[in-house]
């Protein structure tokens, strides 16, 4: 086994949900290090969490772990990024900056004129920049790709993606819940609310396995619990290039629902069905035959499948595992890069599909402004 | 129990589906004796197809079986009008002006004009006018309205209905189907394909279990099929009085999918699920406890669940017992005119929900004629 | 379509399940006229109930109804009995030998001596004896029959049956729910409660599907509820012939499972599983294959699942519909004899079946009084 | 975060599969750090999974590990035993009489004689000794285990376990198949194939949740693929102590069944079912109420679910993050015996427990050989 990667972490202390997910996934195939962490803006918290975490470096600030990192022989070689999205550019931009690969998490910005800054950073940069659309790394979303990518389906006519949640029915945000707090706050999670949160999810995923590009869309958000400032619902229709239609539906309003992402694709000559709270499953019918479940690593498996699976079929692998899936990905083209070999190919969402989850999101805010006008995406 | 109620057919011929699932509902719970018929427009298909069912008073046509039914002491109470849609106005005036009680299939006619002018009729006779949305004869339906009725979900959000089938995924109307053909067909279907066929029923079906009124939709159709005339596929987004928004998906082009009608309803306090295929169950969700199971005549059953229930709980009741509910409810009201008492309470479908069923397609169509402009219903 | 058969019912009166059922099978298709019966052995519930249902003739005991249908020329032509077990040797006995079909519920009888003797009595008849156990009747149990015969498992090696249910939790039978009462009740019920009941169900159903006989088997029977005198729980170890081992597990003490009856078999190159609260549902794995999904009357049904079915894919038939299957054939049976016609190929449980049945629970009985011995089947 | 523990492993080369569980078991969390191990008895292959692994210090043989490891300042603290079932007992003692607690898969050891062995062995040890029955360390099964003590399901009466596979419906231990191979071996897997590998599992599970003790069983095992050597099914009738029944089938020729271990408890009061192919759903019905579905920690979570989950509810733990859990509360008792705090209290299974599997393994197989004769665990 190959060296670990040294990695460095920016916002994901204590309270935060997504840096411990992180954190798992690095560690879950052994490909990383932990090194050095800025856990938190609020140096005190920073300094807590880094030690809860068993940090050997501690920061407290990103600026200065940058600094300080990229002057170390033994200095971080990529950085995951897990702050609320408005600092997403600006931490970003100072590992970039220094040839320190970046692993990002979603969505790429909270405004879409930012997440252009960064996507032309990004690509000016020599260093990796990584978008952790985590769904992505499902085996059985692997499977679909495939699938639909070999005909399975035939020639597609419609994509249905929904993505609802329960957990801000209430407005928790006024009652202490962290995760909520930044969620619903422009000023850090942006101009879109679970739009941003989970529809970016959603339609990443769509994207993900379709390879469709987005013409236009037509979105109605709402404000459900009171006194929200951003949208806790989107009905969102959708066309894609080449004719076929989609429907995306997000919410995180939905009592009874826990994170019921659920992707159907439907083209003329078959069907495929997959839901996120049973990951491991993959319904696909070729019209006119019995349905057939596909599993994660088993009988009849694509490639795609196989490769990013761990145990035998039944023993279940998780969120986390698809995470980790990403992680690992990302190891082989981190250690690529400082090797001078080229890149082996992957799947890693790039900064390009983070600008058009921004722009999706930039369009359904714009669209709902308008009524529901169509927009194109900017 | 009392006297068989005197049925006559109209429509239902050899090739219908629906004709025979109107006799099985009739039948099942012993309230009708089908004694008249004209089940086809095609004189040698009608008398065929009347002998084949055991019919003992066959009829050419509709028009000569409503006057001579009408002049006999023991005519017809009541005719089943199972045509096409664009024949169930004028079948239902004839059999509604002689004062013979009127049950008719949906959509309630194919285009709004003709719909007002069965309404008028319908509303001016003395006879009952009663429209088969037969999913609302679902027992858990029946909880489900009472359930919301009680304030199980707090406050009203989201209505969620769609209703994907499969089954015209290819151009059969050009391969002999006789089910398609005149589904697909402008001149007998009326101005809806998939959205008047199945999309009437969804929508039928939010507005039962919520009893809320529509303000608004946009619409998105399409005809997949190559060659088809009418619209296969549905993407509707809904704005309920009082704020409350839906989303309404219907197809025929959906592969893998053969009769998947599922309504989901959030509130501020809860949310609930059910789904045609497993008829028996409702996910009910109170906001911050576990997930309940409800099931058919089981426990926790409302008044309106057990008494449309016939037998156990695990015992399963289908799309037919659900059927023959509308037909045991019209021959008690029915029977309650003939005695000259008051109509028994009921939850039949009527003229008005027809009326409003038509107007959505028509709304739809529109729509979708304006690139999904926001329509109210006429 | 045919006239009508003409039929009488004994049992089946106001407190009674299945009664009712028998009632709703015999009309759904509409094969079945009910002229006559005996619905209770108390004179005056035997009056009650048979003017609720309609009946035109209502007879005061089944032996006055036997007499005096047989002597009219309009008189009953088959008659369903519907009473406790310990009533059935003697209702089929007056019926059989004046040439009356019968119809009768499981088990055969409540004792192994009767049931051999109405055996003999059903084979010297002319008349036909068919049993209901309606389970056979669901089209995918057809379907897997068939299945099983054509290969697609390969040698087979394994049957698991199991049928649990949760209404005699509480020992109810004390609380004046009439069902348990007799169920409970040796003198009534036979030497077997939930092995009788619904054990002969989840037994014959195994052997309708696998067409295997038992050799032995080994049965661990117990009365948990206090006070109950019959079995209200059982687990058996089945062998079957040629080496083919099973499980059978039933129960009427199960909290949370209202009609669970199982089905599983496994053969050396597949297996399949079947679930009564899903009854449209056949899941068939071919060993290295995906699993694969037969619904009724969908694509890949065989003929015996489509014969059975009346609708389209998705529109769920249930329990009423799997027992008028069995009642529709029998009508073809029934009509056959009386016209001289040979009898047509049918699958309905015969009296051998039944005896095979009592035969079975005679042996749990023995093998549990021996400490789960090994019997054999006298 | 504590220090990591240093660990080493014993098994777990190229071929294994569990090997690659611990592996990640004891990474997931960042509780350990492994650095030496003798991954196979052959050298050659011990020296290059070890490398392929990354380990620091590669043994040939364990033998050589534990006595170099003990005398090392910075050796390893703990031990994973992943050989096959025959050399648990060697391996164990090596590293218990040096003082470094063992982590071992189960089963404890292929024989009776030499778990007892072990049994004094590890009592007599200063060290730990935690046996991985993994599925206890699902947060479901927590919960289960809290609801059954707090009373949830009143007084238990039945238990029914089950753990199907189809791994082994061909004999692919003849085709090359490593672990198949030695799973069948007798000499290599003890008295017990499949009742061993899996059946254990399955017992301990429902000792785990119900805290029973048996009293009797009478078994009945198979060998149904063609050649091989131990049992490949096992039907097995269990009394349990204070007369609950209970009812265990484990199969590895089941075609269509990846995982299939499922437990369902019914008490006089209420019931429960988990299934471990959906491991974070755990359902519960009180007798007269309906079903209610309760998930990893979400709603209505009990402490042990909360405490053994990481992520919020509906994103999918699975088979590794139980797994991780048991290592993570073996990391507490061994840092606490390190430091010479008092253990703290944990759920981890015991040497006792893993006696108690291999005497029930031996049980069966003995009731096995004498006719499913009912037989009590030595």
């Amino acid at each position: 086994m190959a060296e670990r990667v040294r990695l460095g972490m920016v916002g994901g202390g204590a309270d935060a949900f997504i840096g411990a997910v992180h954190r798992i996934a690095a560690r879950l195939d052994g490909h990383y290090e932990l090194v050095a962490g800025a856990l938190s803006s609020t140096p005190d918290k920073a300094r807590a969490s880094g030690e809860a975490v068993g940090l050997p470096r501690i920061y407290d600030t990103y600026a200065e772990m940058a600094k300080r990192e990229a002057r170390r022989k033994d200095g971080i070689e990529a950085v995951a990024v897990v702050t609320p999205n408005h600092l997403h550019y600006a931490v970003a931009r100072e590992f970039l900056k220094r040839d320190i690969d970046v692993i990002c998490d979603k969505p790429l910005t909270g405004t879409l004129p930012e997440a252009r800054r960064l996507a032309r950073l990004a690509e000016r940069s020599k260093a990796l920049f990584i978008l952790t659309h985590n769904y992505t790394g499902y085996p059985m979303i692997r499977q679909a790709r495939e699938m639909v990518a070999d005909g399975e389906l035939g020639r597609l006519r419609l994509v249905n993606v929904e993505y609802p949640q329960d957990w801000l029915t209430e407005p928790v945000e006024q009652q202490g819940v962290k995760q909520a707090e930044w969620r619903t706050d422009p000023d850090r999670s942006g101009t879109g609310g679970a739009i941003g949160d989970i529809g970016t999810h959603a339609f990443n995923l769509a994207q993900f396995v379709t390879r469709l590009e987005l013409d236009r869309l037509s979105a109605d958000l709402d404000s459900f619990a009171p006194g929200r400032r951003l949208d806790d619902n989107a009905h969102v229709m959708l066309r894609f290039e080449s004719g076929v239609k989609g429907l995306l539906w997000c919410s995180q309003v939905a009592p009874g629902v826990e994170n019921g992402l659920r992707l159907r694709i439907f083209g003329d000559r078959g069907g495929l069905e997959w839901f996120q709270e049973e990951p491991g499953r993959l319904w696909v019918t070729r019209h006119g035959e019995p349905k057939r479940l596909y599993t994660r690593n088993g009988a009849g498996a694509t490639p795609g499948n196989t490769a990013s699976s761990r145990i035998p079929p039944g023993h279940p692998e998780g969120y986390l595992e698809a995470f980790a899936n990403l992680y690992a990905e990302a190891a082989e083209a981190i250690r690529a890069r400082r090797e001078g070999r080229p890149a082996p190919a992957n799947l890693l969402p790039s900064v390009n599909d983070g600008l058009r989850g921004v722009a999706f999101v930039d369009a359904c805010v714009r669209s709902s402004a308008r009524d529901a006008a169509w927009v194109r995406p900017r």
